[in-house]
């Protein structure tokens, strides 16, 4: 009940030699790149782990064409990977423009269930933000950006703005994106923490630590309290991989991508993870010296960290404020009868839950960025092993903290200075 | 998407003259009944707020037979509430009993979607629970049997147990029934802390301390805080109406029956909600002490409140350690290591969390029944308005304390303590 066809009858993978003949008579497509298809220039620039994803331009303009394979890219074919989740991409996108605005995403021009493909807004001159970071470029709007587009998509597809019987019915749809929950569920929160098959980490270098983690009880059992939280918390629409490579970025723009993780979890789970990935750039800075100092990038990095939770914060505050319409701590009972404390109490404890939970989910994404499958190009990009596992080894340890201590931290200040104190007693 | 036919099309109510010729050529029911209509004696005895119910006795035995109506029976017309509740009655009835046993629910024997309409179990001689209690009888088994129930439908569906793909098709199943999870979430959460109009109380023994629970601060961020919790932790398939009215009897018989309710929620709903109402019953009984002294009933209730806590506790750790088999906390990472003391501290987190909930739970439940929409006959039955607001006026005390101090209390012993300090304070 509920699902979406599985089967792939009927699908076909797109390629450079057919994509033009497939797609020319799709006007929304044909609109955007222009009617002659023989002008068309088709490049793949897929680098993830799961999709093809293709430039298209001609001579009006250009698309983006992703579509979704029958299994994950980076295994093969024998970890099959449904198209459904192309389908949930295409939902979540739609929900998160109109929840962070136009813009805040790449516009959609169309959409295809049975091939699972997409067709949206080629961005360009945009960039892949980790890679940015890894350059060591500086982004000013960047962390506002982030902070902005957490809040409006957190806040606004909850039961804290939506109608609750809306709600009710997303988080029955996106419950069928089972299979990339279930990545997220093993990759994220379990297999980093035994000698699951497909881990892997530098070796030997950090053989020592990994051990001490994996026998670390108290990391072990809260690691798994945080997957309880993300099995069973179904408070929000999460994008469900935040992370700065699915961010493409300008100078001046910022545009969240990749979605196809959609799913009802805890509103921290997003914010901890982007936080994570900037700790985590954070930590890599030291492997990317050889064209030069990077210790202004460092301290700007953490300001980033600063400036996406205020930003979210304030945000979510002033939505609170304003946009309070759902079910819950209804002002009904709060302002209707003169009592702002009453509602201004009831944020506090919100944004408590917020920050305490979204220091665990960060530390965790630490872990499993190093100790996983998945790793970040911030780390991998560092040829020297020896080198890279001085940056890796730092922030094992950070991400340890931030888990097992997370209740006993109050502010983004404390976990910058650790942060400070971790990489220069271990550099 | 996913939603069950809410028209009504082709819907009848039954009524007594009908009920055998629309019955009577349904095999699962005439095998229980008897084939020869003439001899069916039925009975209308639904005594609930929302539903027909029948008793249906012939040659051979008997069923009940409920039917859900378009509207809530207790308002009339002017108050929809759609038939598929009965769907959702049907599959949690089925869930509960392959979780608890046969014999923990009533057996069903046919279920008619479109006439919304259950036949199942005739339970003869018992008695609903509330009715028991408020004749002052001692019911050695009930302890242990609720704990029992709570402990093995509450674990047994969520993602400690279940394979977690069956857990998220249920829960976009359940999701579906919102209507009745919006009764819960404004009679329960909300309305008791308003002048809501549906709310009533004793009345004017009672406006004092409506009014200072309706002006406190504290209470109605924590009722709100609950709600957030009720309406977003999808952990397990809860009864959602699990009270001494949902419950028959006999002196060795429990049953546990009604759970159109049924939502998933977090695992100290259920309980907490039970527990309250033995609480309730506790304070009310100074009321029906007209036919004797009730001293040895009110400690039998606090000792019932002592057993089903550590009763749910026993058997939730003992599912813990032998039916562990969902993707939560999983042996992979804890014993599999010989690490045992990790699944131990795991649980003990695990039980804390549902604990301090379930104080939040009960506390919320005694308000909503003495100042919303659905009260109790405990104290409906108190005629004399005066005792009766006597009765009442501690358990709201009760309540206030159980819901904003929750975190802060560590044992049984302390709430029963607390249940005697404020009966003799206010007797």
């Amino acid at each position: 009940m509920n699902s979406r066809s599985q089967d792939s009858a009927g699908f076909a993978a797109l390629d450079m030699s057919t994509l033009g003949e497939r797609l020319g008579n799709v006007p929304a497509i044909a609109d955007k790149v222009g009617r002659d298809i023989s002008q068309w220039k088709v490049r793949e620039v897929g680098d993830g782990n799961l999709n093809l994803v293709f430039i298209v331009e001609g001579d009006k303009g250009g698309v983006v064409v992703k579509q979704a394979l029958p299994y994950v890219r980076l295994v093969g074919e024998s970890w099959p990977l449904p198209l459904k989740r192309s389908f949930f991409e295409y939902h979540a996108l739609r929900r998160q423009e109109k929840r962070a605005g136009v813009g805040s995403v790449p516009a959609i021009y169309h959409f295809d269930e049975g091939q699972a493909l997409l067709a949206m807004e080629y961005l360009s001159p945009h960039v892949i933000l980790r890679r940015r970071l890894i350059e060591g470029a500086i982004l000013p709007k960047i962390g506002r950006d982030l902070g902005l587009f957490c809040a409006r998509t957190l806040f606004r597809g909850s039961d804290l703005a939506m109608p609750t019987r809306e709600r009710k019915q997303d988080v029955a749809l996106f419950c069928d994106n089972v299979e990339l929950c279930d990545i997220t569920e093993n990759l994220v929160f379990t297999d980093p923490y035994f000698e699951a098959e497909l881990n892997q980490h530098t070796s030997p270098q950090l053989d020592g630590i990994v051990a001490e983690l994996r026998a670390d009880r108290d990391l072990k059992v809260e690691a798994q309290r945080l997957k309880h939280l993300f099995a069973a918390k179904a408070e929000t629409l999460l994008h469900g991989d935040l992370h700065t490579g699915s961010v493409m970025v300008t100078e001046t723009d910022t545009r969240v991508i990749d979605p196809e993780f959609a799913f009802y979890g805890p509103i921290a789970f997003d914010v901890g993870m982007m936080l994570a990935n900037f700790w985590m750039s954070y930590f890599s800075q030291a492997g990317h010296e050889n064209n030069g100092d990077r210790s202004e990038m460092r301290e700007w990095l953490l300001s980033v960290t600063d400036e996406i939770w205020s930003v979210f914060r304030a945000e979510f505050s002033h939505l609170w404020r304003t946009e309070r319409n759902g079910i819950l701590y209804a002002s009904s009972i709060f302002e209707e009868r003169g009592d702002t404390l009453a509602s201004e109490q009831a944020l506090n404890t919100v944004l408590s839950e917020i920050w305490t939970d979204l220091l665990g989910f960060a530390g965790i994404e630490c872990h499993r960025r190093i100790l996983g499958l998945a790793h970040n190009a911030d780390f991998e990009t560092i040829e020297d092993p020896d080198l890279r596992a001085r940056c890796e080894r730092p922030a094992l340890l950070f991400g340890r903290q931030l888990a097992v201590n997370r209740s006993r931290i109050h502010s983004m200040d404390e976990v910058n200075e650790m942060a400070r104190i971790i990489a220069s007693e271990d550099a």
